[in-house]
């Protein structure tokens, strides 16, 4: 019997720029980096698609966009800028999914074009997955414009849509070709989506950095207060977290089951579909770093007194950190937890969650003790359900 | 303005195994792969998709496949084989695309699982974008069932389905987990599929290896004849050059418009595509080498003789070296010259398509000569229509 052993590496590279008002005529980052893309003699197409709901909190932002891509030599906009609807919704919406093929098709788009995504996390893994899939992959550029899709899943490499109700249960790992983070989106977020994105920072600092947590917790006022200078240090620092796990992480594209930044996420999602995501992602994922850090110190790996001082800078920051979706019923534990199996198979074969070892160190395990679990719920729901 | 530079490489790897009757219980390939796969304590799941000509053909592998699996420690097979239709049809199927989705859903697939497709290129290009885009990507073996897929497509790393009737305008490039090559399946094809799949070796032979461009001269007879050993010979070098091609270009995922594996493919697709795939991707790659070959001459790259001998072999193949369709009308350049704009698209941006200039010696160009193509399409009409 004959074999051949094929074997190859692909190397994948793009920027996160931290700027303001990025189509202002006077800020040059990007057409800075669209300089950095120009090919002689050819003229490249951007597809703008851009959350409508963004487009309402910003109405000049479509005749800036015109405006700051004219004076640009070598691209050109493909047709209008298109708006689609923001907020999870998008990502259960085949007819929606297939509209942008379409305009990937009409357009034109071909494989040295940029498909450009303008909004919250939810549109930017719609356009993300479209763009990925077109033409076996065209380039996107990324710009979140809430503090989640900024300091987490904006400046990652997944994207994804909902199929069945299920969460991402379609998507592909594509690296975008570049990211810009635009503080001026922020100044315009509703306290709900400026708060909740906080809760990713929180769980990188627990996993990752102690001097972070720290700096939430000293920042913490500032941060309910809309303090956006320390808003934008928070993005930088967080985004800066995720990104050197995703690169130096060794699995960049998850092959294996180990997913540290998945942190107090297992029952999140779950809480997301069952609130039909009435629930923010950034509000779900507070309440499961409060769940999983409650865990962490009653297996005995962190103190009781962490775990609070964990507990108290989430209620600080106004982030909830129990939901009554979680209870037992009549003995009997809840859908959030039987919610554990469906991610053991959506990550899977074998069941790995994140714990606490200290603030700033994550440890893995296996299996996860049910009657504990319910005794850290019951914790929660003692101490914090009238806050 | 700060940025922050992300940077990783992605280590890919499979094997291409080359055998027969897989699912002997005498053959110990696909047992030895599975064992080389198996983690301790988890039960990895097995979900077979195959090509329902291939079960036709071989009526007795579904019963095979469940003995054969059977005696495997550590896996176990998922619902029943799934049996899909074959052809290209299958790629235009959305409602198809969609109920295997469903089964990756139904039967609790994750990405330690394997999907295993059986069959033609076009069912491994369904099932790959399937298995690509479920779960961010669920692991996929290959067994490809004909010389086309055997040789080319099936070992390489992308999928694709149609959409709107364009060829592959959906899909990505993922990497097997592993690929088997049973010449057993070679003995039930019927002749134009037997004859077909032998124009990608012709290809890879014409901008690679002139040596196996001779050795497939002296060999034209015993492969029409039906001569097994020779085809599998034949397999195992343009499995080999095509893969080598795909490890050694520095580009595996075409990130560039460079594509010399796509010799003669230009108008073969639109060929295909206007015959509404009566004719076959094989037959369509036959005439697309006779065009660019002769083309190759009129520029005065490869000499005239050379030209007819690529021609000549492709006859004594039993291979079409010229269609209707080609032919200006009243003056007009046909739709498959037009199609030259289309593929332009495909590509992205700049045209790129490779000529000869020698045999075994491929090189580029970015602009075709509309007048050229159509003297080269009236030499192969003159000369070899009525063959």
């Amino acid at each position: 019997m004959q074999s051949i052993q094929q074997t190859f590496r692909v190397d994948y590279s793009y920027k996160v720029f931290f700027t303001r008002s990025l189509f202002n005529p006077s800020n040059p980052e990007f057409r800075n980096y669209l300089a950095s893309q120009v090919t002689q003699g050819l003229t490249k197409k951007l597809l703008f698609i851009l959350d409508d709901g963004v487009a309402k909190a910003h109405p000049a932002l479509t005749t800036a966009i015109t405006a700051y891509l004219q004076q640009i030599e070598g691209f050109k906009i493909a047709g209008d800028v298109i708006l689609v609807p923001g907020g999870e919704a998008c990502k259960n919406d085949q007819e929606l999914f297939y509209s942008l093929i379409d305009q990937i098709d009409g357009q034109g788009i071909d494989r040295h074009s940029f498909v450009v995504a303008i909004g919250g996390g939810a549109v930017l893994d719609l356009v993300g997955m479209v763009a990925a899939v077109s033409h076996r992959g065209v380039r996107h550029i990324r710009i979140p414009t809430t503090v989640l899709s900024q300091n987490d899943s904006g400046v990652g490499v997944k994207n994804g849509v909902n199929y069945r109700g299920k969460k991402n249960f379609l998507g592909t790992f594509a690296p975008p070709a570049a990211v810009f983070n635009d503080a001026e989106f922020l100044t315009t977020l509703e306290e709900r989506d400026w708060r909740s994105g906080i809760s990713e920072a929180v769980k990188v600092a627990l996993i990752k950095d102690a001097a972070f947590f720290e700096w939430l917790e000293a920042n913490a006022q500032a941060l309910v207060k809309n303090d956006l200078p320390v808003m934008q240090e928070l993005v930088y620092r967080c985004a800066a977290l995720h990104m050197a796990h995703i690169g130096g992480s060794g699995d960049p594209f998850e092959s294996g089951s180990s997913r540290p930044l998945d942190f107090g996420h297992w029952s999140a999602h779950k809480l997301e579909q069952l609130t039909d995501f009435t629930l923010r992602h950034g509000e779900a994922v507070s309440i499961g770093i409060a769940v999983d850090s409650v865990y962490s110190s009653l297996l005995g790996w962190i103190d009781a007194a962490a775990a609070e001082r964990i507990v108290r800078l989430l209620i600080n920051l106004q982030l909830p950190v129990y939901h009554s979706l979680l209870d037992t019923q009549n003995g009997v534990s809840s859908a959030v937890i039987k919610g554990l199996q469906e991610f053991r198979e959506h990550l899977g074969g074998r069941l790995t969650i994140c714990l606490l070892k200290a603030i700033g160190q994550g440890a893995e395990v296996h299996v996860i003790d049910e009657v504990l679990l319910n005794k850290a719920i019951a914790h929660l729901k003692v101490n914090y359900e009238s806050i």
